[in-house]
Formats: C-alpha cells, structure tokens, sequence
C-alpha cells in the first residue's frame, strides 16, 4: 500500500478519527490501539467532558498528529478566528474546516464555506474542508487550494452511511486532492462502501464513540478500510443482472 | 474471536472459498494465502481448466477441508448421486447441496431442495443446503437436519450484493444453524454488509476468480468478513434521520 | 388499455382490494368508489369486525367479484378445506391460495403451497397463489395450472414496498401468466414501481384500510396502478450515469 | 385538491414540462393535451430543432403560462442577462434560473446562483432556481426571496430518479416556499416518490421527450403527480419490519 499523501504528507493509515464523544476518557488509548488512526480531530469548540488538555496528551505522546476542527462555526469569520486560535494553541497550521449553516442539520453552508476557505488558504493553513457531496462545490474548493476535500456520506451522527453513492464518485471524480468520506459512517460496510467509491480515506467519530463496543467498533473499522482499499484497487466483476456459473461444466473430479 | 463451528468441527474462518472460475492455476496458492477460508468448494460436476486433481492436492497438502458441492444438478436424485459420488471420492460426509430449478438462473427449486436434504441428511451427509432467502424454507432445512443454511444475496455471479437485507435478516432470525451468504457477493462491501445482517460465514467465489487482481480481493474478503464480524458484534448507533453533533458544546481547547 | 385476463375473464382494473381491516364499516363504500377494484378478496377465515355477510352484500350489489382467500391456513389441508368451504358459501370457484409457513411472518410455506395448488387445480380451482418472489417456485405454480400468481413484495401489512425489485421482474419473465403484487404495498409509489417491473396487477389491504385517510388512499392507488401501467408501456429513458442536456444547444428564442 | 400557489399565482397542476427535446414538432400537442402541465419551461440559450416560435405560439394559444429558463448559463452575469432578454421577448417575469457549474454534469453553481438569484429578485424577477438537494442552499435561496426552489433529484437527463430522498425531505422542511423536483425524473414512479417527499410539484422534461412512447409518459406522469399529491396526503402505513394480517382471525364467512 503507498500510503495517503495530504499536502506532502505521508498518513499511516486511511481512517480519521474523532474521539470527542468516548462516554469515558478511558476508552481513549484502547481506542487508538484498536483504529490506528491517521489523525485524531478535535473540536476547538466543543469538547468531551474529559478534559481535552489529557487527549491532546495522549495524542502528543503517541506521535499521531491532531487535526482541530472548527466545527460549531457559524460564519466564515467565527471558522477564522477559531483556525487561528487552534494554530496557535496546537502549533498546526492544518484545520478540518467546519462552517454549518444550520445547528439542528450541522449541514455546510457553501457560501460561507467557500470565503472561510479562501481566507485560510491565504493564511497559509492546509485546509480540509467539511462540504456537501456536490462535486461542483468540491472543485471550488480545491481550486481554492483547499489539500483535501470532505464530503459528508449524511448529516453528523446520523449513521445513514452513503446517502447518494452517485454524488460521492462525482466528487471523487470531480477533484485532483484526495477525498475524505466525513460523517455519515454507521458501521464497517459504510466504511468500505465509501472507499469503493473512490475515497482516498474516511472519517469516524460517532459510529466508534457511540458504539456500545466503541474498541471493537475501532479495529472493524480499520479492518474496513483497509478492506475497501483493497477491494477499489482489485477490480470488481460486474454487476450483472443474469445469473454466471462460477466454473464450466466439464467433467467430474475423482 | 470464537470462531465458527459447524456440525461440531471448528473452522479457521469465516470465508469459504470456490476457486473454480480463476484464469490461470498459477493463481491458486497466492490466492488461497490471501483469503485463508475456512473451506473450499469444489464442483463435482462443474471443473475450471485447471485439472481439479490439482486444486484438491493443494487443498490436501495445506489443510484446508474441501467442501464438494452439486452445482449443475437439476432434480434431487441427480444431486444425492452426485453427493455420494464426492463421499466416496473425496473422503467427506459434507455437502453443499445444490439442486436449480433452472440452468439460465441457477436459482434452487425448493421442492427438490427439500427431498434431497431430507435423503442426504438420512444417508448421514452433513449438508449445507444452498437456498432462496426465504425463512420458512430454511427453517424447513434446518428442522430436516442440515447442519447450516446457505441463502443466496443474489444469483449467481452477478455481483448483485445482497437484494434483500431484510430477507437475510430473517433468515437468520427463523434458524439456530449458522447461516451461511451464499451467491451475489461482487465486492468488500457485501460481504461485510452480509455479517452485518448476521450472517455467520460468507462464500465467494466469482468475486475473487473473476476481479482483475484476484489476489487483492482474496485479500479484501478476508479483511471485510473479519470487519463484519467485529461491526455486527460491537453494537452499531442507530440510524437517525436528524443530525447529532459528535460531542457537547462546552469550551474551547487551548 | 386492454384489460387484464385471468382464467379467460376479463377484469374492469388492475387493483386489486381487501377490505377486511377498515376501522368503520361506513368507509367500505367509499373505498370502493375510490379504488374502483377488480375484485376484492375476502378471508375465510378471518373477518373484520363489520360483519362480513354485509360486506359481501355490498359486493353482489355493485358486482364486483369476490375473491375467497384461505388466509390463516397452515397446511395444504386446511387450505384446501378452506377454499372448498369458500366455493360452496361464495358460489365462485376462484380462490387466493395461502399457505403460511409462519404465524408470525405470514411468509408462504413454498411445499405446503405447491401441494394445495396441485390439488386446487386438480378439482377445478381457479387458483392464484400467494408466493415468495422465487422465480423457479412461480414457474412450478403456474405448469401446475395457476391462472395468475401474486408474489410478496414484503412481508404482509409491512409497507416495505418491494424489497428486492430483481426478484419481482425476475418471476415476471419466468411466467405466461399474469403477475399480481401481493403485499408489502404501502403507497402509491410502491404500487406504481410493481407495475414498472411488469405486474399486471396490484392487490392492496393495509395499505388502504390502515391510512389515516383510507378513502383518499384508494384512489391515490387507483392512479398509481394506472400511472404504472403507462409508463411501464411507455419505453422509459435508460439510466444514466452522466448528465444529459434536454435540448441541444442552437439559438436563442425572441 | 386546493391546488398549487407560486408567487400569488395559481397554476393548474403540479406537473412542470419540458418540451425542447421531443422528436417531432408534431408530438408537442398530444404531448401537451396527455400531461395537462401548469406550465411549460422554454430555454433560452437552448432550443429543440422544431421553430422554438411555434412553440410559444402553440402555448399562447392553449393559455398555458411559459416559464423560461436559463440552461446553458456558466456565471450569474450569463443568467442575469438571459434573463432579462427572455422577460423582454416573452413578457414574463418569470424565470427558472440555472446556473450550471460544469457543463459535462450540468450541476448547479451554489455560489454564482446564489449570487444570481439576488439580483434577478432585486430587479422584480419571480425566481424559480435550479439547486442542488442542499437545505442550508435552499433556505438560503427562499430567504432571498425566490418564489420556489427547484432541488434536483438527480442528474439532468440522467433518469435516475431521486438520488437521497433523505435529502429532498430535508429542504422541504426546511424552506416555507414550494419545492418542485427537478431533473432525475425517468418514469412515473419517480415522480410519486417525489410527492410522497413533500414537494409541491415535478418538472420532466427528458422522461417524455425521450420515451419511446412520449404521449403516453406524459399521461402516466400527469396520473403519478396526482397519485403521489393524494398519498402524501392520505397519511401512509409506518413501515415495519414484522408482518401484520390484514385483519383479525375472528370467524368463517358463509
């Protein structure tokens, strides 16, 4: 496997994590030993109710690089600020990009999105950008400069996986920077559906926080990664409508 | 991990394997340390290019249990004959018990399906029926002593993917053997969807044979069915139609 | 339009009704007026709480015909008991053949069902039976001298639609007599669907005497039925993956 | 039926059509006659290769309202513009704004119709937009002051149908104007699906003009708008997962 590369770096894995929802802060490092993840985000506005002073610990520790969101931004100008303040807080210049136009939905709002990551770009920050799975937006933003795009599969939390695979290899297709698969994702054939679909990796929070097995949903899901890397890469047979025997009727063994 | 035990012998996994279909011999032994099956499935009557007395003396020379099936046989006389001639050939009581009702299909007719299971389950086979994904027929094999169910996703080579989750879910539910996907499984996707559902083993067989890089998806399976294994047990949230941010708004980091 | 033909009859529509779970008797009559069924079945073994001598009533009164069902059986026994017993108090040798396999799903029981349509036939039934989507069971019903068959769509009062579409085009093509979808149905599009994938009929039950508004239902079903038997005879525009501009780019208009 | 109301206006129906594509001018009153549309949607930029004149002429005639649109726009200046020349030709204030941001997928441009659609209002123009299925972009849209908002359900002549009906649900609860689907319509089922959704209306415009039969998809879409509109409101059965009988096992009929 070659690895993902984002704005000259080379991850370790293929699976983004968001770890702010563990229902205790013990969970946090057999979490981690189980996903491997890539990165762990985290939220510069809201956090869990362990202290996240003892996550960024953990991560620091264990050398797995912090992505801070924005998420709870409501405007362009809120999403600057907060990626301002996380850059001097985490010493990163790289920012998951959140601005939501409505808080119940938590969808993107395109507008604000669009200026919030124009001016990041500008900022120098490596951007990745939280959007609608519009392809049209998505070029946008990586022409913008944006290092990576990330659709939404479905709204935050909702675990309905792949709304609309169409729209999700639009994306794909759509953008020379890699496409994460961020929210959405219920479970591990969500995970592997969206790398089939041409996602370079994909995000998880809620379905591992959530998860009444919040360790063994971790490893299935880096399992499935990994899995749907695999699968994309080796070529699927059709789908057919007909019927195919598995082998010509030859002869008879023994 | 448990670990799947079928009329009381515990495999080493929870994908079977049919390799008939591979375009070239070369590929069996890379393909096989790719998937590591828990079994394989040989045709009696349907044989690959590739001599079949080959394919067993891998198999034999591994380890791995042969699992003869009837594919092709089109009335339960033809498939009990079919069963005994493998018993005698091959040393095995098992079978993948396969009687279509139709050669363009391949789908089971249940009725032959029925008289076979009761005739070979009576001769002492161990059989695993190949079924539609119809709950009150599987219930029907179990009560007649088969020692799993084997529901089919979709026909045969046709990549489909499981038509109806909601049919395999109750099949499951309807049977205290294991259930068994049989047939439709086209990628990496399906087959961990197939645990999802409750399955408790996958089979492949086109979808390894027939991709472009049978290795890799040898390789995917197994990885996909491990993931669906670990998904199904860890307690998935639910499907939500409304978003939930992944962690409460309380503070800032830093 | 010209009309559906079962066992030489011709019918005035191609919905079919049951009736039997409306809350108020007085809703019976505008439901009909509403749906304008061709037929609707009645059980002979389960009955609403109107009293269903005055249903039948209602029936010979506006001629519509009246198919006996044998809901409730469990064995080819009773079923035929049942459809005997209908014969003589309905004076109609029409019956909707069931046999379930399961108290609870209501799914057919595929050896019980084929045995009593034998044995129907056999006395001068006209038998349309209550089936899996299983294409190699609906050929076997109708070489046994079905007049129709009436494939589940989902399980009975589910309003789950058809949930495998490949399986109900798939018993459309192995069958010269006409398809009816029975059960599952929940709204006007399932019943539209049921006719693009090739029925010739649709039977609705909870679907109607369930709505909140069972009169409105009714006919939003009458249009649907209609609405799918044109547009299924229309030659629909294939899918497409890519976008297609409607018109080709020339001039302006004005 | 109270029927639909835009902008003060009430038409008389929910179907939209577009006509530009049919094959032969001489389709265009059968067309017009089976689909009895509230209106039809002209391009400006694009036009079939019967006289577009005529068709004005043959609608004027009819009474049937003309809605000119601005297919073919790749920035707001373009759709500004075209619409003005068409408000000038065609003495209508009316006008379904597209502006595309890809001429390969023919999808919307969030920013550049955003941007459109604010100065078109602000010149008196009663605007219909053309928009990705985004409820954040649709809210913005109708807060603007467009008159409806047009969510695609997929591709433009792609007849794929409504792509995420999770997402079509979302931005009719989340704008107080009418929502009309626009592109993904194939056939009638399609459209019923769309108004079970909770839009006011469908447009179809590929559906008819490239069916093989164009008349009588137009009559079968004139059926299903009616069919879904009734259904939506007839209060549907919940879905669910178990069987329910029709009705209670009380007593034998006869």
């Amino acid at each position: 496997m070659s690895g993902l590369v984002i704005a000259g770096i080379r991850l370790s894995s293929r699976l983004f994590l968001g770890t702010g929802g563990l229902p205790r802060p013990s969970l946090l490092e057999p979490v981690l030993d189980a996903a491997e993840p890539a990165l762990v985000t985290v939220s510069m506005r809201r956090t869990s109710s362990d202290a996240p002073g003892s996550v960024l610990d953990v991560l620091e520790r264990r050398g797995i690089p912090v992505l801070p969101n924005t998420a709870g931004c409501l405007s362009a100008r809120e999403a600057v600020l907060t990626a301002e303040l996380a850059r001097e807080a985490l010493q990163t210049d790289w920012v998951k990009l959140e601005v939501v136009g409505d808080e119940a939905s938590l969808l993107p709002d395109a507008v604000e999105l669009i200026e919030a990551a124009g001016m990041l770009v500008s900022r120098g920050f490596t951007v990745l950008p939280y959007t609608t799975a519009d392809p049209v937006l998505a070029r946008r933003l990586a022409d913008l400069g944006c290092a990576a795009v990330m659709p939404l599969g479905a709204p935050i939390g909702s675990g309905l996986g792949v709304l609309s695979p169409h729209d999700i290899e639009a994306v794909v297709a759509a953008v020379d920077v890699p496409v994460v698969l961020d929210a959405g994702i219920g479970t591990a054939s969500d995970a592997v559906l969206a790398m089939e679909l041409g996602c370079s990796a994909v995000l998880a929070a809620s379905a591992v926080t959530r998860a009444e097995d919040p360790v063994a949903m971790a490893r299935a899901l880096r399992l499935a990664v990994h899995a749907g890397e695999l699968s994309h890469g080796a070529g699927r047979i059709p789908r057919r409508a007909a019927a195919r025997s598995a082998s010509p009727l030859e002869g008879r063994v023994g």
